[in-house]
């Protein structure tokens, strides 16, 4: 088996204006798609998070991976390995992110082919499925007002039930108590995240405690201020939410201060900012910075390092999460199939999907039932991208202007001389 | 794809009078052949080490394995993992050890099934090879006079080359030295390892100084003393190999001793005793109680578990060797796809394999040139088993009355009332 060609395309899709530590998210996400064909004509499809830088990297990419069997995921590895490194290539280095970003999107791809090639899900290529279904979790933002893409800050008034609501500002608990109410009656979900590091952090407080009083103590809440507070904010805070939160997700930014936190209250702490790559693991030992890794297999590389991360999250008492960023169906597929492979996932996992549900690029968008993602049971990712829709999100990247995502500077646009802090509160 | 049949063969075969720290090997090495058989008729072969009490946990873990596809190795392993748990099922509870070598035949039957199905070596379904053939050091033995199984203490006269010196007394350095030159000259092996734990620690100084006078400097040196060494006992000889050895193993038992020697020598210890399975890890990184692990797909429970050591080793600086037992060529070709797929094995793996060649039940035995068995390339572990020979091996098994592994035992009937000692020396 052998890769024929290698097509990337640049995608925008559709953004509500949502908030979080870093600003505002621009009116459209992007993402780059990545489609490799086999000389015998299979297509496998990839998806990660977008930019120029990325799809430089990618191109660079593509050329030393055609003609190679995508079988030879260690070999693939090798050669990404040796781009990444700045003395063996000639364009500029790619950093850390750029390279998992890169080796995710060709290893899903591959995944996908290989599964196809033999008549396989790729969740059986990764052990098979211990879940037949991949529980995610209602994922809430403080947003203004707006249906984002070409609406903007404005409304689509043909939109009905989520797809209406999601257009709704939600600038304090009680908007984001209807956000939730909204979600969790399309999707059916079964526990809530809370995006934070938007507003003050009482408000962010008052936030959870108004989604406890409306879903009750059966609803696992979970609160992500965004590494934006400071340990004795984050603990103050934290106090108040003592058997109220699932876990609190990357309060304060690096292992130490985690680490500190973790010591001063009685929630366990979850992490996608402070534990993010192998390099963190023995930080991670050293410092006890949190209880829970969410794992991303855009971020750690693919398929097979998320599974070894999960061996590690297991041999040391790590709990199992999954994180995302705005995302579209290929994503979401892989993320079910990878899920669905994991024993130890200890929790229901993140999406964005919501956000983007209804613009996806699938002929058939996986199925939600019960807040759970069917895992497909077709060949490869078992999904089919349909070309008019990925032609029509290119078209999109083109006309928007966005090359990379700047949560700054959108947030200027609203609130000129804002700037990102590293710690606010 | 169905599992319709699980078939379990007990065989012996034969094993020249090895010493170690545990005693002497009995003139039979017991092994347990699986064969599991899908539904349209294909094969896949798993080899463990033998005893009554793993064939015993085997037959149950088949009868509740038949029928299942053999794709789905979570599956599957949370099934043996069921029975291994003792609130879950009737018979006595297996031990850590049973567990994994169960889990070990099971699953690389279950690779060698999958990869004949789909038309792929075992080693593309593990992320496929780095290298084309997997470098193995000569493994020497202190031994007595004999050839092994029927022949006992004796001569088999009608051999020659190797087959003929590997029955060779070897009770000082004079012998190791005759011994490492006529296996060297066999297959090509670039480095040595000597298994100590037999005589005085000086005379297995002595015999690695010899060595080193005999092979230069360029062939890296091994001692493995079995654990059986005090702490002042394994830095003093350790301080006469200083510079001289690749690795020390195991001079002593336990993390923490194994930490104390470390941090007493300059030269690198590895380990496949103190530090053997996942739940061994933690203790790993705390004491620091060696740089190397030597994986063993029958000990961590097969192919996948090795892969997620190895990402272990990667990631927390451990470099990597292979450990073995006294095996057949099935196993030999698992560990020959394993170690293809692992980018970070760091060294020569160690094989048992020239003590039991001549004997092997493949139809054509694995080839090595210049020390390094060549990655075998048919679908599934590229190996055919011989039906007459495995069927010749089964029937030692039942002639020899051998129903596990006691080398103290062998020891008593040459050395009466010699006993194991944990720490001899």
């Amino acid at each position: 088996m052998q890769i024929s060609d290698i097509r990337i395309s640049s995608v925008a899709v559709p953004d509500p204006p949502l908030l979080n530590a870093a600003g505002l998210h621009a009116p459209y996400a992007l993402r780059l798609i990545v489609e490799i064909v086999s000389a015998d004509g299979i297509s496998g499809w990839g998806e990660i998070p977008g930019s120029e830088a990325t799809r430089a990297a990618l191109e660079l990419a593509a050329e030393r991976i055609i003609g190679r069997d995508p079988w030879q995921l260690n070999a693939i590895s090798a050669t990404l390995g040796s781009l990444a490194n700045p003395d063996d290539r000639g364009a500029s280095p790619w950093d850390q992110r750029t390279w998992v970003h890169v080796q995710s999107a060709i290893e899903v791809a591959c995944y996908d082919l290989m599964g196809k090639s033999v008549g396989r899900p790729v969740v059986d290529l990764l052990g098979g499925a211990v879940r037949d279904a991949v529980p995610f979790a209602a994922y809430l933002f403080y947003k203004h007002e707006g249906a984002g893409g070409e609406f903007g800050f404005e409304r689509d008034e043909t939109a009905s039930g989520w797809f209406a609501a999601r257009q709704e500002a939600a600038l304090d608990p009680a908007g984001i108590v209807a956000q939730a109410e909204a979600m969790v009656a399309h999707y059916g979900f079964k526990s809530i995240k809370l995006k934070g590091g938007a507003f003050e952090p009482q408000v962010e407080v008052d936030s959870i405690l108004a989604l406890r009083e409306a879903f009750g103590p059966d609803v696992p809440l979970r609160l992500d201020p965004n590494a934006i507070w400071r340990a004795d904010t984050a603990i103050e805070a934290g106090k108040q939410l003592e058997g109220v939160l699932e876990y609190y997700e990357d309060p304060v930014r690096g292992q130490e201060t985690m680490a500190a936190v973790a010591r001063g209250l009685d929630i366990p702490l979850a992490t996608n900012m402070c534990t993010t790559s192998f390099a963190d693991l023995p930080g991670s030992i050293k410092h006890q910075s949190e209880a829970i890794i969410l794992s991303d297999h855009h971020f750690w590389g693919g398929f097979r390092p998320s599974l070894e991360l999960a061996r590690f999250c297991a041999v040391f008492g790590r709990g199992l999460s999954m994180h995302s960023n705005s995302h579209l169906g290929i994503s979401l597929a892989a993320m079910v199939h990878l899920a669905a492979a994991v024993p130890n996932l200890t929790y229901d996992c993140d999406t964005h999907y919501p956000w983007q549900d209804g613009h996806d690029l699938l002929v058939e968008p996986l199925l939600f039932e019960d807040g759970a993602a069917l895992v497909p049971t077709a060949p490869g990712l078992g999904i089919e991208v349909d070309r008019d829709k990925l032609a029509a999100l290119q078209r999109n990247y083109l006309a928007c202007g966005l090359t990379e995502r700047n949560d700054e500077v959108e947030m200027q646009k609203v609130q000129p001389g804002w700037t990102f802090q590293p710690t606010r509160w």
